[in-house]
C-alpha cells in the first residue's frame, strides 16, 4: 500500500489562518456599504436622537396634566400650538397644556411624554379632552436614548447589515473604511478539461469549476478572477500560478486530478519565490487531497478536480480563511446553524471529518435531514442537497434521529 | 376614539402578491449566473459524463478479474496501457488486464470498474499485484449517471446557487435566459428629514431609511434606484412617485410620518394613473400604517417612517413580493429558519401579528432567543437583533422556554 501523503487535521489547518495578512482598506460611500466590513471602530460624534422626539401622532403633554384621565373622567387641556416637523417649536407647555405633535416631532420645552390621537378628542380650536394617562417619557424618545455621543457604535471587523448602514448614516457619516473585497483567482487545470463554449470530446469534460467556484466566491463577499485552464505541463502551470499570485489576494487551483498534476501543483507550489506548502492532504471526505500553501503572503489552494469536493472543500475549509483575510473579526464569523434530525443511519471512517450532503424536509412540526444517495462525484447530489452535515472525526457514524447541524449550501 | 384606517390581515395581504406581474427576462452570461433567477426549464441535450469515468487514481480493470484477491492472495493483473487524461483509449481491456487510470479519465472498452492504487503493486513494467476484489461499477460513474440527455435539470423560478450554475456550465449553457433583477425605486418623505451629508437643525433628524431600504434592497437581490428626500408638499411628491414609477417595477416610499404627509400619500396613490389603494394599514406591528397600492400594474409602498419599523415591513411583508416579481417559484421561496427558544416571556396584543427583535445565544447546547429591551424606535435594537419572531394574530403572548423560529436580520 501506498500513503501518498501525510494527512493533516483539520483544526490543525485552521491554525494556519491566522498566518494569512488581512486586506487593504478603502474609504467606500454610504450607498456600497451594505456586506462590507468595517476597518476601524466608529465613534459616534452626535447624541441620537439630538432632541426628544415623539413615537406616535398625538399631543405632547406634561404627563402629570393626564393622571387619572379615563373615558368617563377626561382631562381637559389646553392647545398652546403645533409642533411643525423639522422645526424646533418657540413656545412651551406647562401643566394643563398640549402641543399638536407627529410622530417624529420635536418635544416643545417643558412637555415630557405624548397621549395618542386615538385617546383624545378635539373639543374646540384650543381645548382637547385626554381619556387616558400617560406616564412621563411615554411615547418619547429621550435625546441619545439611541446612540450616546463619544460611544463606540460599531467595532472595526464587523460586517455591516442594511441597519447598520443606517446607524452610519443617522450619525452622518458619509464615507468609511472598509476592508477592500478579497480578490480570489481561479484556475482549472486538467488535460481533460475543455472551455465550455467547446464540445468535449471523447474523454474530455467542460470546465465547471471555474463557474462553481467563482459563484461561491461571490457569494462569500469577494471577486473572483478567473485565469481559464492550464494544461498539465511544469512551465504553463508555473507561470500561470505567479500570474494569479501577482493579482490576487488568494489563488485557488482545482483539478489536477491526475496524479502528474498534483505533482506538478505542489512542486510549482514548492517553487515559486516565497512558498512553503503547509498542508498536503486534510482528514476530511471529501477533499482529501486539499493542498494548502503560504506563497508571499498568500494562502495558494490545490483544491480537488471533482466539482462536488471542491465546492465542499470551498465551505467548510476555504472560507474560514476567505473571512480572515477579508478582515472579519471571529464573533463576526459565528454563524448559527439550522438544527436537523438524521433520518436514516450514517456510517463513516474514523480519523476523518466526513460531509454529508443532505436535503431538508419537515414533517409533523420537526426538521428531518435526509442524506443524499449517488456518488459523491456527481454535480447533481449538490443540486439537490439543501446543505452539509459533519459527521466527525472520532466517530464512525449517526444514528437516525441524531440531531445534527447543517452547513447551508 | 379615532379609527384612522381599516387595517388588512397579513394573510390577506400576501393574497395580493399575485396581481403583479414578474419583470422582463434577459440573457445572461455563466459567470454572472449565481444568484440570478431562472427563466426556462432547461432541458440537457448532453448525457453528463458523456463517457464512463473513473472516480479514483488507480486501474481499470474488469471487476471478475479481482474476485477473491487479497493481501496474502492477490491478483496478477497484465497491464495492457495507460489512459492519457482527455483521450479516448486505443486498447481494450480482457479478464486478466488492467490499464493506468487516474481520476477523471475515461475507462477503456471492456473494463467496468477501477482497483485504487492503494490496493494495487507494480510488479514490473508489464504487471501488477492487487490485494482487493472491486464489484463492476465500483469508483466508476457511468455514462449519464449524473444527468441523462432530455431530462429537465432545472425548471424556472429557481435561484441558482454555485452548484446550478456548475450544471449549466457542465451542459454547455454559456447564456441562458433569467429574470431581469428587479428595480426598486425609494423614496424618503418628510420635511424633518435632511440628506446625510447635512447637519441636521433643531428639530431635524438625517435621511436613514434611503440607506437601511437600498441594503435591504440588496441583500434581496434587487437594484435600489433612490429618489432622495421629498417635502409634505402634494405636487412634489404627485411628481416624484410619478418619475419613480416610470423607472421602477417597484417603489418604496418611506416615511410621511405626520399625518398630513401620509394623507399626502394615499392622495397621490389615488389620483397617479391607473392606480387603486389595496391596503390601508396591516394588523402587524410594527408597520401598522403600511399603505399598498396597485399602481399601472406595479406594486407602491408606503412605509413607516420609522426605520426600525419600516425594515421590519420589508422583511416581513414586502420580501415576498419582491420574491414574486423577480420570477421565483413559491417552492423557491421556502426558507428553512433557526429554532431556538425564548429566554423570557413576551406579552403581544391580540388581533395583530407582533414582530419581536431578538439576539441569539448559546447556553448548554441550546439556541435561545431573548427578545431585545428598549423602544422599539431605536435603530440601536436593530443593530443588536440576529432576527425577529413573530407572535401570531391569536396569541396574548409566549411563555419563557416556547420554541420559535427565527427570521434572520
Amino acid at each position: 500500500m501506498k500513503e501518498f501523503f501525510k494527512v493533516t487535521d483539520l483544526n490543525k489547518v485552521f491554525e494556519y489562518t491566522s498566518l494569512f495578512p488581512c486586506v487593504k482598506t478603502e474609504e467606500v460611500s454610504l450607498s456600497e456599504m451594505t456586506g462590507r466590513v468595517l476597518a476601524d471602530d466608529i465613534v459616534s460624534d452626535i447624541d441620537l436622537p439630538a432632541f426628544s422626539r415623539s413615537t406616535m401622532d398625538g399631543y405632547a403633554v406634561r404627563g402629570s396634566s393626564t393622571f387619572g384621565a379615563t373615558e368617563g373622567n377626561p382631562a381637559y387641556l389646553a392647545v398652546k400650538g403645533s409642533v411643525a416637523m423639522g422645526e424646533s417649536p418657540d413656545f412651551t407647555i406647562s401643566t394643563g397644556e398640549a402641543a399638536k405633535i407627529s410622530t417624529g416631532g420635536m418635544l416643545p420645552e417643558g412637555s415630557d411624554s405624548i397621549v395618542m390621537i386615538e385617546h383624545t378628542e378635539v373639543l374646540d380650536d384650543t381645548t382637547i379632552e385626554v381619556y387616558r394617562s400617560v406616564a412621563p417619557g411615554q411615547h418619547v424618545v429621550e435625546a441619545g436614548e439611541d446612540i450616546k455621543k463619544g460611544e463606540i457604535i460599531l467595532s472595526s471587523g464587523r460586517k455591516l447589515r442594511p441597519q447598520e448602514t443606517g446607524l452610519l448614516a443617522a450619525i452622518g457619516k458619509e464615507t468609511i473604511k472598509v476592508f477592500k473585497k478579497p480578490i480570489i483567482g481561479i484556475i482549472s487545470t486538467g488535460d481533460e478539461v475543455v472551455p465550455v463554449d467547446e464540445i468535449p470530446g471523447p474523454g474530455q469534460i467542460r470546465d465547471i469549476n471555474t463557474y462553481t467556484l467563482s459563484g461561491q466566491v461571490q457569494e462569500a463577499g469577494c471577486i473572483p478572477l478567473t485565469f481559464g485552464i492550464v494544461r498539465d505541463d511544469y512551465d504553463a502551470l508555473y507561470s500561470k500560478c505567479a500570474e494569479a499570485l501577482s493579482q490576487s489576494d488568494m489563488v485557488l487551483i482545482s483539478g489536477g486530478s491526475s496524479v502528474g498534476v498534483r505533482d506538478y501543483t505542489i512542486e510549482v507550489l514548492s517553487n515559486l519565490p516565497d512558498s512553503s506548502i503547509l498542508v498536503h492532504g486534510i482528514s476530511i471526505s471529501p477533499g482529501k487531497p486539499t493542498i494548502l500553501a503560504k506563497t508571499q503572503n498568500k494562502a495558494f489552494w490545490g483544491l480537488p478536480g471533482h466539482v462536488t469536493s471542491a465546492m465542499v472543500v470551498f465551505k467548510t475549509v476555504v472560507h474560514p480563511f476567505i473571512k480572515h483575510i477579508a478582515g472579519m473579526t471571529l464573533q463576526n464569523t459565528k454563524k448559527w446553524w439550522l438544527s436537523a434530525l438524521l433520518s436514516r443511519n450514517i456510517s463513516s471512517a474514523q480519523g476523518r471529518v466526513d460531509y454529508v450532503r443532505v436535503r431538508l424536509f419537515e414533517k409533523e412540526d420537526v426538521l428531518w435531514a435526509e442524506p443524499i444517495l449517488g456518488k459523491s462525484g456527481l454535480i447533481n447530489t449538490m443540486v439537490k442537497a439543501d446543505g452539509l452535515i459533519e459527521v466527525g472525526i472520532n466517530t464512525e457514524g449517526l444514528d437516525k434521529g441524531s440531531k445534527v447541524e447543517v452547513i447551508p449550501l
